[in-house]
C-alpha cells in the first residue's frame, strides 16, 4: 500500500498487528473443535443430554481459554499503541507470542477431556497453567524488548508508567509460574488460581501516561 | 494506525468490527468439518451414495447454522453503524457475543449426527434451539449496555427507534427461549420453529431513524 | 469507521469483501486438514512411503479445490469491482455461494478418499462434480441478481460486455451440469472435464469494457 | 474500494498480499490441530504426563513450522514491497506458494506422529524436507517471473540487488533440495538441515537497494 522503505523493514505495526488479529481469531475459533460427543454415546435422548452435560469440564476449559485469547487479542492491541514502531526483533518475538497463543486449544483440549478422571486431573490442570504460563513469558519478552532503552515505545510514554508496566508483566509471569507449581501440589487450587487470574485480567488495562513537558499536547498522532 | 489515545482505550469500534468479522468467517467456514462419512462406507458407488445421501440433517443443520453466522455478521455490522464508540464493558460483553457465536459449530454437529436416531431427536433438538439462544442473549446484553442511557449508542439516533430495537431484541431472546421449550415437548415443532426464525431474520433490518431537529443534517460523518 | 448511512444499509461493497475473502481463505486453507495417513500405516520407511504415495488421489484434489477456490477468490473481486454498490438481495445471494465455496472441501475429501476403491469412483466424482456445479449456480444467481435492470452493476458498464457475462456465467453452469451428467455415465470423462475446466479458469478474466460516450473519461473512481 | 480500472485487473499488490496473510495466518495456527494425545492413553496423572511428554517430536514438528511458515509471512511482505504492481501471472504463482504453504501442516504432522518409530524417521524427514522444498521451488518462481524483465519490480530497484536476490533464493531451493536428498541418506542430518536452514531465515532479511541517478530521491510513495 504505502511505498517501500529504503531499508525494506517494515516501520509501522499495522501489518504486525493484523497478522497477530488473524491469529488470535483463528485461535479462539478452533477451540469449538474440541467439543465433542464421544463416538457410541446418545443412541437416544437421555443418553445424548447426559453426553451432553457430561462435557461440562470441556465447555470450562472452552470459556476460559476463550476469555484469555479474547484478553490477549484486547491487550495485544493495548500494548502495540505503545510503541512507536516495529523491527525485526520484536516481529520475531512476537511470532513466539503467537506460537504460544495458537499452542492453547492443546491443552486446553487436553483439561477438557482429561478432567472427568479424577486421577489424570493434577496432570492435565498442570499442563494447562503451564499453557497458560508460556504466552505470559513471551508477552514479558515482547515488553522487555520493546521498552529496554525505549527502543520501541513512543517516546513520550512517561517513564514511571513503562517501568510500572513492566512490574506488571514480571508479577503475572511469576503468578502463572506460581499457579504451575500450586497444580503439582493442589490441582483444584491450581485451577482456581488459574480461572481467578483470568478473571482478573478482564479488568480494563492500566490507563497509559504521557510525559507532560510545558508543551501541552505532546500527544502526537503518527 | 492512529496514534494512541491518551486513555489507551479503543474509541473506533473499527478493530472490533474488524475481529469480530474474522471470528464470523471462521465459525460459519468450520462447520464443513462436521460433514464426515461415516468410516468404513461407502466402499461401492451404491453404499457412497447412500452415505452421501444420508448426510441429509447435516446438509440441512449446516445450511441452517450457515445461514443463521451470516445474517449474526450482517446484523453485527448493522447494530456496531449505530454506535457512535466502544469501551471495555462493550468489548467485553462482545466477547461473550463470539463465544457463543463460535460454539455454534457443535450443537450444529450434534443435530446433524444425531438426528438420523429417531430417539435421540428431542435432546439433539433441545440442545440446538439453547445453541441459537445463547448468542439471542449475548446480542441482548450487548445492546441493552450500550443503548441504557444512550451511553454509546449514536448520540442523534431517534429514541423510539433505540425503544423498538429494545422490543426487538427482547422478543428474539424470548422465541428462542419458546423454541427450547418447544423443542422438549415436541421437537418437530421446536426445529420447525429454528427454521423459521432463521428465514424470517433474512429479512431486511429494520431502517434507523435518525431524529430530526430544527438543523436539518444531523447525521453526522464520525 | 464512515458513519451510519441514512437507511442503516451498507451501500459500499467493501465489508462484503472482506468478508468473503476470509472464508476463501479459510476454505482453502482447510483442505490440507483432510490428508491423513491412514491410522496404524507406516511403521517402516516402506509402508510410510507408500501410505504417503498412496494419497495422489487426496493431493490431486487438493491441488484441484485449492486452485478452484483461488480461482472463485481472483473471480469474486473481478465481479464487485463491477458492482457500484450492494444491497441486502446481493448479501444473501453472496451468502449462498460462500455456503457452497466453504462447502467444497467435503466432496474434495470424498473424492481423495473414495478414488482408491475403483468401485466408488463414480460417486464419488458425480459428487465432486456436483460440488463444483453448487457454486457456479450461486455465482450466476449473483450476477443475475446484480446486472438484471442494471441494478446494482457500474452505470457506465457497456451493455454487449454485461450481456457477454450474463452467457458466459449461463455457459459456465451448463458445462457443469454436463459434467455432473457425464461423471454419472463415465467417471474418467466426468474428472476430465472438472479439471479441464479448472484449467480453463485459470486463463485471465474478459476484460471489462465501459461505455463510451462523448465526454472521453467517463471511468470515474467513486 | 477504489473504481474500476479500465481493464478490470488488479494493478495494486494490496488485495493479493491481505489473502496471503489470511492463509498463513490460517496454515500457522491449523498446525495445533495435530496435537492430540492418544485416544486410550493418560488415564491417571504418570501416564497422562508420560504422554504429553512423548508428545515432544510434535511440539518440536510445531515449532519449527510454525517458524517456517512466520518467516514465509514475514518474507512475503518484503517481497511484494518490492513489486510496483501485479499481474495474472503473479496471482497464479502465487497461489502456488499459497498451496504450498497451506499444504506444510500435513508433512509437520507426518513428522511429529512417526518420529517416534525409528523404523519410520526416514521417510518421515525426507517428506518433511520435500515440504519445505516445495514453498521453496515456488517462490523462486514468483521472483523470476516478477523480476524477469523487471516485470513487475519497483523501476528504481538497483540491478545488481535484483541478481543478488536471484542468487539467493536460487540457493535456497539448492539446499532444500539438499536437504532433501540427505534426508535419504541420513534422516538426522536431514532435520539437522531443516532446522538450521529455519534458524538461518531468522536473520533480518537482505536490504533491498535503489538505484541512485542524478535526482537524489528517487524511492517515491506509489
Amino acid at each position: 500500500m504505502a511505498g517501500p522503505n529504503v531499508d525494506g523493514t517494515e516501520r509501522s505495526t499495522q501489518r504486525i498487528e493484523a497478522f497477530s488479529d488473524g491469529v488470535f481469531a483463528i485461535a479462539i475459533t478452533l477451540l469449538v473443535l474440541d467439543l465433542r460427543i464421544p463416538a457410541g454415546e446418545g443412541s437416544d435422548s437421555g443418553t445424548l443430554l447426559n453426553a451432553i452435560l457430561g462435557l461440562w469440564p470441556s465447555y470450562f476449559a472452552y470459556g476460559l481459554s476463550f476469555t484469555m485469547i479474547g484478553i490477549y487479542w484486547a491487550n495485544h492491541h493495548y500494548l502495540f499503541k505503545l510503541f512507536a514502531k516495529t523491527d525485526h526483533g520484536l516481529n520475531l518475538l512476537n511470532l513466539l507470542l503467537l506460537m504460544f497463543i495458537a499452542f492453547l486449544p492443546f491443552p486446553t483440549h487436553v483439561l477438557g477431556t482429561h478432567w472427568p478422571e479424577e486421577a489424570s486431573r493434577p496432570a492435565a490442570v498442570t499442563f494447562y497453567a503451564l499453557g497458560l504460563l508460556l504466552p505470559a513469558v513471551a508477552w514479558l519478552l515482547v515488553w522487555l524488548y520493546a521498552s529496554h532503552n525505549r527502543r520501541l515505545v513512543m517516546p513520550q510514554l512517561d517513564h514511571g508508567f513503562v517501568h510500572k508496566l513492566t512490574l506488571q508483566f514480571l508479577g503475572t509471569v511469576a503468578v502463572y509460574a506460581l499457579a504451575v507449581a500450586v497444580s503439582v501440589l493442589d490441582h483444584r487450587w491450581g485451577l482456581a488460581m488459574c480461572t481467578g487470574l483470568t478473571l482478573l485480567y478482564l479488568l480494563p488495562p492500566r490507563t497509559p501516561v504521557y510525559r507532560r513537558s510545558n508543551e501541552p499536547s505532546r500527544v502526537k498522532e503518527t
